[in-house]
């Protein structure tokens, strides 16, 4: 147990993640004052460590850019990107993201940009739910191509099943909090999803695209292993 | 309101129901002692009516025969059958059951042998649910051709929601307590079914196939109006 | 599988669905950006195709006809009106739209007026909750002669059950989110409407006037049909 | 506080709770070993005092009039008396007790017969749920003379409500277990009457008939008191 | 059933409901727009009707009352009043409104001032919860003269219970949603109340001391009952 | 990290927690088969080591026994007791273990019992709640001397709370299951104790007499150090 | 859609499965009577294809021998074996098993041998729960070699976090339904997975050992293939 | 029972709250107005009393003080602080105040303050959770020379067990509301830290940091009994 952190009191930053899982340490934004991210920022920008950071207002990235941290923005899915000007690793193969529906896409763009700022390649199949099934067939053969399929849906989350019975890769279902009454904030699409009478498939926390994201890299990563 | 009922104390026999609403009184058996169903049941034969009992044990249907009430029973679907020589008048069109897996027929069974007993016409498409896809597109222009349709489902019960976005007439869900762990009793189903993205999906309690055959009745109906 | 749709990556537009299920593309507002609600119906007006938009604030509402496309709106229900002239063709029949107060009724004028824009013909019977029966008696006789019935209420929900004790017509029971305490966002009536002891009730999401609408025009489309 | 007891250790007999509240302590049977059972009611014997027990099992009951307990027994309620040859003062007025359906009785009777015990006159209407109204219309003129009611369902539990909107004396509801599927153990039931639209409606636990009943004598002992 | 109401369209105004349950009408206003208040109180004004309006907020008050209805409003409960000259028939004997804490205060105004309006008389005793029981100890003598308690209270509700066991008066429970974390908006305090292990203590839905206020005054009145 | 365990493949025995935590291993008896059961306390044995189990059958303590293991049950517990001869050292101090009524005293008996095997003090309190206060408060001054008060109740669970009004020590509440209807199995009883409006009070899992007992015995424990 | 399937009337056997997804069909036995059990073995031992029956009781598995069915049973998993002599493509790399204690075995098994049955090697690490962290440090080193690791665990279920903020290949979660009282029969441990602070875990239903397993063969098959 | 408060009419200040539990009345603003909040500071400012207010705004922080109470704030945890020149009895031994992430804090220093308010000593070791497993075992050494942990998590709670397998003081576990899906505001936590199988943690209501400051100062104060 040799690793090291960065203590800032309020925060430890875990720069030997990397060595321990494959992975950077991640900032959750929601959970921190403007001033706390942007100190935690300014750390990784001393130690050139590239960071993601997640569920990130508007506002709190003008804050940490006005402060001089060279982060970028992505306002559809909340992720603040600090690369500084470290290029990942590519990663082997492909990952397919898809949604039920057009309400589903901040959530599987937080999925999709996590790739790809972890050096995965990504292919987006938006709005294929179950209502309109040709949509999902008519795509079928690409995503059947794809290696691993990152399923985001609201509402009744079948799309997670279907997909399952269908494909090969490993399926990533997203339960997102899109829907009403009922869905209960994205609980029926979990349930849904965990229910799955297809196989294989795996399930991430509601609205959590990052999860599914890391996760996906996680089994991308697999393909370049000599076993 | 001049309706009428027998009044026997522990119950009183809705024998206006059918002039108020087509149908006829119902028994549900399973809070019911042998005794008081005996006591309704042969009531209900010396006034030759016929009449149907839901969720009912073996162990009452036979205490009710062996005192003299000329009842059938299917031991699948728990329905207890007293006819009393009445044959329904016969409801024009067909309705399809089907079921997502081999666990849901005894629900599936309650809704078509319900239909069957009021008069429709039923055809049974069972184990067609969306983890192998095909097997349901290889049946759907039969379903397609039904004039209404139940979907017995319990797991993550996507099969209503599939169907309902492939045919043209009315889809009644019905959720199965069939599933373990996060399927809680039925809730998972009945969630999904609830928050269906396909229109025109009509919903009953878990584990409801009676409720369900009572209202693909009620829809068949409609095709013998005038209007 | 020949169907088609119109793909504009954030949502691939279901035109084939009026082929699949006899309805057309609905958009489910509440869910997406104005400018992507803008392409959408954008789309649709050029293909001279008629569209619902449900769960639409007014905010949306005007941006879209500020970009020049010529929908109507509905303030209390929430829902956008695209017919592009388009004149549905009637239904037989007629559907009572029932409410237990006066707080169900922007969830009650979802469900009328999609009957309405999709050719059906609505009468309405707002404020006849159980609390007062008499009023509910007093339309009685003039609710018995519609051919389908919606019953929209909140709080305890009781309506549904109350109708379908007393009605030959199909009976669609909409859940409201009205109420307080532990109604818990129109769980308490849902499951008053879900274990109805009266039968044939169908039970829709909460606050899903729309589906109401969609499943009532699907059984009064069954008036027409030759069996 | 002078207020007396007998501490049997693993019990301490609430002797003195007819001068603080006006009832005698009440044995809750269910969770008692039959040999606690025993111990506790032959103390009461001894002290000539009246006790009443809920929920308790022919086992148990069996068991301690064996070891020469002079108690009585309902099978249908549950209950076990112990009058030791005390006789309750009458109270002023009637208790109507209602029930949706047969099944709910077993609850029904443990409201009435606590009533009876504690001195009260009760009127039975058993049977008049809301799925045939006019079972309950035709009793309604009957119940209305009653000076307290109380309303026994299971499932969607709409009797309480639909009562409270058309009597003057209060109305005590008790939602039962009886149900099945989203009835969830009589969750449904008490939810609706929690959220009931008519005023004055008062709620005890699920399957809580004793509750009722002396809550029901509480009002009455009311008629009596010169204010 | 021969009442009558007065048809707004939107709502049906129930001026039997006097005949039928001894009450007037009531306005939940949470629910309604402010025109559609108005309309209704103007009715209710021009046939001399009293009349109380619950969960109204200020701006709906200020918009009736610009329009000339002769209303009152109490901002603590959010109750709006039009007495029309009215003046209740006084009621015997006393209401003891209590509650756990100060914040409850709101939810005890509601139900007290409805006994107020009604013709009741109240007695108040606020912040008297159990993690101070001498102070409740200090009250109870007064308590105790009561004809019936009201006992609202959040967070864990136990202030009925312990009531319940040191009273002979019935016991009204209104749990309030004042809490936080596992309050679950009320709920902890509902559970408590409905499991209370006091004999003859009756629950209302989460802040609704309007319902109990109602409740309160249905039980006095048994006391003016000749039975 | 030098601590050691005997891996016995399906277990891995923490022969060092009491260095960790000052506690030996506990054996969760109800998840575990006859055979396994046996094989740990075999070797629990052989190394002279006394060790708990809780939540044990009469039937697994037979098996474990007939096979030669000097264990010691109690039946009211579920407790198995292999003390192999160690004389655990005596806690200063003594634990009141309180109940709310007869039937919480299983689980009251497997903290009391767990506490005196850890070399506590117990002074045990049972069926002083909140429904015949005065049984408590006659027993408040004993209790008041108590170091530390473990407080088992189910239903409503106030015991807790009024505990925590009256006392100076820490007052660890145990929600049990007993009780029907909406106690959903002691959820009633344990949100009843998490909002306690009292201070300082600690809550355990559902029927976890155990975790409460080891709880009581740390902070004994706290009473010998030199701080 | 060229695919095939077996149909028998209550069951459709999907054949082609293995085409679409790579798996064979697996038969939920815990859903079908004996006899339609011993069906759909037969079909598949007369057409020799592996398969593979979950949650099956010994009473089946007896049932289906006597009848001539060549399967194997493993009772602590509930799985049934029909090889038919195929034998699995081996699979490379190494899944790592590991649960929380003992009682999780039976849910960790299932996913074992799954996975072996499926044609993938298996290492074993049971009883490595963080209530002692040394053992499952002492372990980590060789965990941390597997290519995949399942974590089964009930109660809190937090393995599956420590295990996921230590190691580099993929983890999936499998929530247990191990535990008692708040633990809800597995809804802790699965509430506590989707919610994991660490990064990439992956959650199935609860007690799915066998969709675990094939999740982690899904995963393994990717160091196969060449991208 | 001579024990005596201040009655305010809307609060009853329990100034005899020490004397019964060695603590004083703390406020729980949040519930109530700021002139109530303001009267009650004022009164215990006049007996010159030190009081604790706990979940406070700014705004009421800053009403009370423009009218003259000389009270102290704490933006991060909410806190309110009266001294009235009153130093409390400096409490023996260390509180660990320990957090699982970032967000954690303010419920964290919310205990922590509290602890200091009442006279102890605390350490803080803010996010040293579990998917960083490094930096909480690189304060081990600290964090076990503590005599009583604070483990403030939300998530999935899993920091408290296991630090209870790590340490030998008593855990006091705080859930907290931190997170998004199923944390479902908290209840994730709460229900990890209710099953924990690390043995002896103690847990209170989710965000309730006062909570767990006091029993924390209840179990230091034991160090300084002699028994």
């Amino acid at each position: 147990m040799t690793e090291k952190f960065v203590d800032l009191g309020f925060a430890k930053l875990d720069i030997s993640r990397h060595n321990r899982t494959g992975l950077n340490e991640t900032v959750f934004c929601a959970g921190k004052t403007p001033s706390q991210l942007l100190k935690i920022l300014q750390t990784f920008q001393q130690q050139n460590r590239a960071v993601l950071g997640t569920k990130c207002s508007r506002e709190k990235y003008e804050y940490v850019t006005a402060a001089g941290v060279a982060a970028k923005y992505d306002e559809v899915s909340g992720l603040i990107f600090l690369d500084n000007g470290v290029t990942p690793q590519a990663l082997a193969g492909t990952a397919a993201v898809c949604t039920g529906g057009t309400a589903d896409i901040p959530i599987a763009e937080e999925a999709a940009r996590t790739i790809e700022f972890l050096g995965g390649k990504v292919e987006r199949y938006y709005d294929v739910g179950v209502a309109g099934l040709h949509r999902l067939l008519d795509k079928l053969e690409d995503i059947r191509r794809a290696d691993v399929i990152v399923a985001a849906a609201g509402m009744e989350g079948a799309l997670g099943s279907v997909l399952g019975g269908l494909v090969e890769a490993p399926v990533i279902a997203v339960p997102t909090s899109v829907g009403y009454g009922a869905s209960f904030g994205g609980l029926a699409a979990l349930l849904t999803m965990l229910n799955s009478c297809a196989e294989g498939i795996s399930v991430v926390n509601i609205d959590n695209g990052y999860g599914a994201g890391v996760l996906a890299c996680k089994i991308l990563k697999m393909a370049g292993k000599k076993l």
